[in-house]
């Protein structure tokens, strides 16, 4: 993990969402993150990364496969989609690799900022409301395709080698920062974990850090 | 996991509170449960498991020495403190087994039931304010002894065979119920763990479930 860098010069820097396209909590938060930013005048920089890549490291295991732990995060998801009052489906399949979304969105960074976030939110709306298998790099393409954008050239770009480079960077970057699940905040250097920590963050916005 | 029985009958269960005395979210949350619960007319029933005993069952590993996960943790336990305004220091030696306070706590639920709670949190102060190692029986009965108790007696409660066999017929119940972490609370068969769902607790209390 790098140092804290609470006192990074500065208070504009983006809040970095670390997430798996994969991750019911990491699609919770992503529905929130952005308001969020906007409150503090900060904006949102999306960082998809695997899970898997991530689990490597820390020799984990994925949490559905987890005893006890799975079988209760399968309802605690649910708990908080009604919480929260956000539309939640299992998908019938789960979880899934998260690259051709992944891939899709850091080349959205490069050629179309504007649509970065709806992308993200589409794709996630897709797998977990819709039980469309986004893993698949055609449903992905199809998704983002929705936002005035070529299909054609979204499918191509999840085999393109340099995005599949940028994906790798990413992913290795994201285990350089310390981030180990989905969500993960980075805020001025401080790092967060879990849906749970979004009014953690709402605090250290608030107050500058404590 | 056993099926949820949020719909039994009577809405005046206690609230079990499973913790290991190891864990800091277990701390941070035994400091919190009381007056939850108090709110709802209900009571707190104190459950101290050991955790080595679930991690055996899930596979997983003491959250210290989880790569990233654990430096991370680090840190999130002195925020969580700073922001609930609750004293903590890491402990010099951490984690520890939590046999000794754990048994002393089953002995008093049957000799002296109204000092469970105020030994408990003395434990807790004992361990992650003051540093003293209760995972060694004459620093355990050490600080219960202060509520007006027997020291000696609590030293040979830590050793006696029946109060060990309660130890380990408790973890076997907790991890039949689905206890995988600490802090863990059973709300009328509902499950959820971490301090982070502390709210989610009130909520459901409040609401009766949703």
């Amino acid at each position: 993990m790098t140092e804290a860098t609470s006192n990074e010069s500065g208070r504009n820097n983006p809040i970095e969402f670390y997430f798996d396209f994969s991750s019911p909590y990491g699609y919770f938060a992503a529905t929130r993150i952005s308001t969020l930013a906007k409150k503090f005048g900060r904006t949102v920089l999306w960082k998809p990364f695997l899970i898997g890549a991530v689990l490597k490291v820390t020799g984990g295991t994925p949490l559905p496969s987890v005893p006890l732990k799975g079988e209760y995060h399968g309802r605690d998801m649910k708990r908080v989609s009604r919480l929260w009052q956000i539309p939640y489906q299992q998908p019938s399949k789960f979880p899934i690799g998260g690259q051709a979304p992944a891939r899709i969105v850091y080349w959205l960074q490069e050629h179309h900022p504007d649509k970065v976030e709806t992308a993200i939110l589409a794709l996630f709306h897709a797998y977990f409301v819709e039980d469309r298998d986004i893993s698949d790099p055609e449903v992905a393409a199809d998704v983002v395709a929705s936002l005035h954008l070529n299909k054609d050239e979204l499918v191509a770009v999840t085999q393109a080698p340099e995005i599949k480079a940028r994906l790798k960077q990413e992913c290795d970057a994201a285990i350089e920062k310390g981030v180990f699940g989905s969500p993960f905040m980075i805020v001025d250097g401080e790092p967060f974990w879990g849906t749970d920590r979004l009014e953690h963050v709402e605090k250290w916005l608030e107050t500058g850090g404590f």
